[in-house]
Formats: structure tokens, sequence, C-alpha cells
């Protein structure tokens, strides 16, 4: 028998109940039934995304959100700031670089966090900078930003501050509203539990006032044709009916279970990880920043990270993520993030220990298991 | 009890295997498993297509697959011409717009197909137009364009044809390469039977020429990236995995009726609802283009349209559509597209008789019903 235990950071295991909701019989969107299940998600949404700001619903991947958010926010010729902590860092350049937005990038070594005094620095020497581009989790190095630190800086500054908390929403602590984030883009098979294919971007006050100046080419991730639809409790074009009725049932769950409990959970989960593997002797890959969401470990000396990943996964049926881009073989990453708990911990925890012995890495078993034991048993 | 029959054109009903095939616990996308179905996707794709084509998969409505189209083959300050036959039509110029395309914009009277020697004739007065747009079943209005003769028009010139087929595919014929056509957009939620939530455009040769020369800024739709992923059977972002999987078991059920088997059954349900709403003394709004994917009926003098849709839904449970835009309270749609069959028609015309005699319309009670069967009998 072959059972699965998906430990990735995206997609993430979709909840029993949200896979039953998403497989009843389809319904129209242009009904009062489903109208119903956009009010009840967009304010839900504003609830998890802590902030009173509209959030923005596309049928996309969590790329099409970002990219909605550059060409809504700005034009060509515009100045920004892009800093890039990692792989998903790039790609703010990248869609720059698209719609001919010149961005000024700050490269920070892979693992580590920006600190918010070079972010304060680069705004002085670019005042015009009309945004401030950032990644919440950096999926690719685990590494997690200062969030209200920079908050902070930019609401000083003209700028608005864009933070891509596509795989940091629901898991790495996010107070939209309280610290001044002006722009969170997300997507849907991370902390939010659903399968991928919707991208949320919510969008402040300040914001809207650079939506008004931008004269980028945008039609399907046009914010005002978007914002007029969801007055309506609409959507501009036919919504990814499935995924919303799903995002409600897990929108749901979260609610119930406070999105404070929710971040504890992943907080908990995330220390257990980390004190386990470096009980074990394994070193950590982000450890002056690590994130709520996914825990990247080196794979020891001698040892490819993919064997790490293909073993858990055949003899386990524990699937953890391998490196991305430049650390492929290097690291291997454990999410905790959207539908795991400290239980899904202790499995992969063991079951890691195990592979290990197997590859002859010399490790006291069951060391990182006490570890993460102690973690998770605290108050 | 309440039992629902989606008889919209769009979402339609969506099989019961399919659903059951997406509610099964997530896979990763990045590995072989993922892949295979990506493979198995694309391969029946262009049979559904009838193109040798690559067909890209977007996450998207299939109006972003409609944008990717315009900021794929165009730059702003080209000329295209647009021909529209109605509220579909014309997203097409406001797209165009968008991107600062020139739009020569033929509007043809709802309700009608454009004759081709229109078009042949536009072409020959915008020599530089380089695309003509067209929608292969006008959803608003039920008609149909003449495909094949539009494409033996622009398969002599420099313009590329580009079809809107998002209701139109697997319902109406297309025969993309053997016609010439060069751009096929379309969406899931139609005749491939899935939920809304996937966009599709099949690429030819010339069309990708036109890709080369384009300077519309893009990112998420960018062609290129797209098909440099699927040369590798991958995506280049996190694809609508569910969705994926469940078209793949919904384009396995086309394949296996065979396309010709699909088109028949479209036009015979077609030919069986028109032949019964006139023999009720209803009038047909798209009589001389009758498409193959929704009928759309005048309501009767005296007769709100939305009413007739209220009741079919309220007493039977049958959501047919009202009409969009300017026709909204004049006729109402029935469709006849995806998985739905001649017992399904046969069901919304008894019902439908029995609506019209309860808001006391005057039709000879069976007249309508008779009709259809004596349509679906013939061989």
């Amino acid at each position: 028998m072959k059972k699965l235990y998906l430990m990735t950071p995206g997609p993430t295991p979709v909840p029993e109940a949200v896979m039953l909701e998403m497989a009843k019989p389809i319904i129209h969107h242009r009904t009062a039934q489903f109208q119903e299940i956009i009010k009840q998600v967009e304010e839900d949404l504003k609830y998890v995304f802590q902030t009173k700001n509209d959030v923005l619903i596309f049928a996309s991947s969590g790329t099409g959100a970002m990219e909605a958010a550059v060409c809504n926010l700005l034009s060509a010729q515009d100045t920004v700031i892009v800093v890039r902590t990692g792989k998903f860092g790039e790609r703010w350049t990248e869609i720059c670089k698209a719609y001919g937005v010149k961005s000024v990038d700050i490269d920070i070594e892979w693992g580590y966090a920006a600190d918010p005094k070079i972010i304060e620095d680069a705004l002085k020497k670019e005042p015009n900078a009309k945004a401030v581009f950032v990644t919440l989790c950096e999926t690719s190095t685990g590494a997690e930003i200062n969030t209200k630190a920079i908050a902070d800086i930019t609401s000083k500054t003209k700028a608005v501050l864009v933070v891509d908390a596509i795989s940091g929403l629901g898991a790495c602590q996010l107070k939209t509203d309280e610290w001044g984030v002006d722009v969170v883009v997300s997507g849907s098979q991370k902390g939010l539990m659903i399968p991928p294919g919707l991208g949320f971007v919510s969008v402040s006050p300040k914001a809207w006032e650079l939506v008004k100046q931008s004269k980028s080419p945008k039609y399907y991730f046009d914010f005002v044709a978007s914002k007029k639809a969801l007055d309506k409790t609409d959507t501009p074009y036919t919504p990814a009916i499935t995924l919303i009725i799903g995002l409600a049932k897990a929108l749901k769950m979260i609610k119930e279970e406070t999105i404070e409990a929710v971040w504890s959970r992943h907080a908990k989960m995330a220390q257990a990880t980390r004190a386990a593997v470096v009980a074990m002797g394994l070193e950590l890959f982000a450890p002056t920043a690590p994130s709520a969401a996914v825990t990247p470990v080196k794979a020891p000396a001698g040892i490819d990270g993919e064997q790490i990943v293909k073993l858990l996964k055949s003899k386990y049926g524990i699937w953890v993520a391998g490196g991305q881009a430049q650390l492929k073989g290097k690291v291997f990453r454990i999410a905790h993030l959207g539908y795991m708990t400290a239980t899904d911990i202790l499995m992969t925890i063991s079951a890691l220990e195990m592979v290990l012995v197997e590859l002859g890495v010399k490790i006291k078993q069951g060391a990182g298991i006490a570890a993460a034991q102690q973690e998770l048993a605290k108050k």
C-alpha cells in the first residue's frame, strides 16, 4: 500500500473537507448562492490578510498576482527597489523588466534576510522610488524578512511596500494594516490550504493612488475592473468557481482556529523542526532568519540532498522539497505550512533519522526526535 | 428535495468521474507522475483542437487566454481587424485598446454571423493588418461564424486568424490545421467539461513569427516562456494542478467518444432544441447562423425572458441562461454544451412547455417536445 504525506511548501495538503466541498456539482457564478460565497470569502480573506483593504481575487497562479501588482502600480520608466533574498525575489525584477520599470536590485546573500537599514539607505538614494518589493518568506532559502521594520521605513516615504506573501501568508505573522503594508500578494496552494489556481492582492489607499497613475497595459489583471466587480460581489470574468468554494471552506477553518493560533502552530512546527535537525548534527541553511513556513537543511557532507528527498519519498511516502536553482542537491526543505500539524513533524523527523542512518550519516538515533518532542511540549 | 440541472453555456456540468478525480489528494507538480499527466493532456488537447501546433495552458479564465493572444502577437500601433458579432467580440477590441493596438472593428448585427466577404474587403482596405479576430460561437447571441471560409481568406494574406473558441471548442466543428486557423483560444468550463480556471491557446508557425516581433509587455502569459516549459513537459509557474487532473479525465472521455461524435451530438441537440422552440411558436434569436453550443430564444411578446429563466430554475431545477447586455430580458439561452445529452434536451423542452403554459403563453402542449423527439430520432 502506498500512502503519501505532502510536506512540500506548495502545493500543500488540501484538507479532506475542502476536497469534498470542491467535488460537489458545480454551480453557476452569476447567482445569489455564489455571491454569498464571494462575500464570505472576501470578509475572511481580509481577516487572514489582517486588513480592511480590498483583497482582489484572480484566477491565476501567484506569479500572475505578482505581475498584477507591477502592471497596476507602475509605468515604464518608474523606479522601484527590489530586495532579492532568493529565487522569488528575482522574479520581481524580471516582471519589472518586462514592463520597462527600472529596478534597483538589492541582492542579499541566500539564506539571510535583508537588514531594514539597507532598504532605508536605498530609499534615501532613490527618493523617487515608487515601490519597494520584498518576499515575506523566500521559499527557496527559508529566510523570513522583518516586514514590520521595513514597513516602518516605507511608511515614511512615498514608496509603497509590496510584499510577496505567497508562501508566507497564513504561516508567518503578517499584520498588514497595523504595520502599514500597502500591497500583499498571495496564492492559494500554501497557507490557504487549497489547490493552486487563485492569486490574491490586497491594495491600500496609498497603493490605489499609484494605480490611478499607472500607464502600463493590462486587462485581465486590471485592479480597477476587479474592484468594480468586487463592489457588486462579482468578478469581472468567470471565476475559478470550485477553487473559490474550496477557499470558503478553508478560510472558515482558519477563522475557527484563529489567525493567531495558526501563526503559533506554524512557529511551533518550525521551532521543532529546527531543534530536531540541529540535534541530529545537521546544519540549518537560514539560521539567522528562519521562517515559520519552511526549513531548508544543508545536506550532510558527501550526501546529495536529492538522495534524501528521494529516499524519504520512496521508503516513507514523505515528500519534502529539494533545493532550487543554485541550491539543488545542497539542501532539502521541510515545509510546515498549511494543513500540517505537530504530528506531521514528528513523523517527518523520525523518518529523516532513518533515512540518514541508511545513507551512512553518523547521527545519534532518537536525538532529533527528542529535541522536536521537547519543543512541541513547550507551552 | 432540490435537484439541479445545469443547462448554461458555461460553467457546464462537470462529469461525476471528473469531479471525483479532482477530489483525490493533491499531488506535487514537479514529479514524473504530473509530467505524465501534462504529456497526455497536451496530446489530447491537440486532438480536440485538431492541430499539430502546441496548445499552451494557463491558469486563468478564458479572458486571460484572449489577452495572452493579443499581448504575444502584437505591439502598440499595430493594426488588426476585429469582427464583432456580440459581447465577446467587443472584448477583443477592449483588450487591443489596452495594449495600444489599433482595431478596425466590423460590427455585425447581433444574432448574425459575419459574411466572409466583409472580412476579405476589410483586409484589402487594411493590407497591413496583422491579425483578424473572430468569435467561433458568440455565446451572447448564439451565432456561429463560418471559420473555414474566413480561414480561406486570411490564409492568403499576411494576417493571422485568431479564433475565440471559448464556448465553441468541443461543440462547433473546428478543424484548426485543415482549415488554416492560426490561433485558437479556449477555456475549461464549456465543451471541455471541467470547472473554470484554465485557459488555452494554440499557436501556428505563422503566428509564432508574429510572437517574435511583438513588443508588448508580458510575463505570466508569455508564450515563449510557456512553450519553453512545455517542451520540458512542465509549466513556467505552478499550474492549477487539480483542474489539469480533471482535464486529463475529461479529454479521455472526449477521445473515447471521438471528436466527430462529439460534434454530431452537439449538432443534434442544437437541431432538436431549435425545432422544438419553433414548433412551440417561439422565435429563434439567431436563425441564420445557429450554433451547436447554445440556442438563444426570443421571449414571447409581453413576457420577460428573466421570468422564464427563474421559473425553470425554481420549479424544475433547470438553469438556462438569461440574455446578456442589450439582450437582458429579451431572450433566454438554452445551452447544449459539454456534458449534456439528448435526454437533457427532452427534459428542458418539456419543462419549458410547462413554464410557458404557466406564464399564460398560448402554445400547443407537446408540440415542442414532439418536434425535438423527431429530430433526435433522425439517423
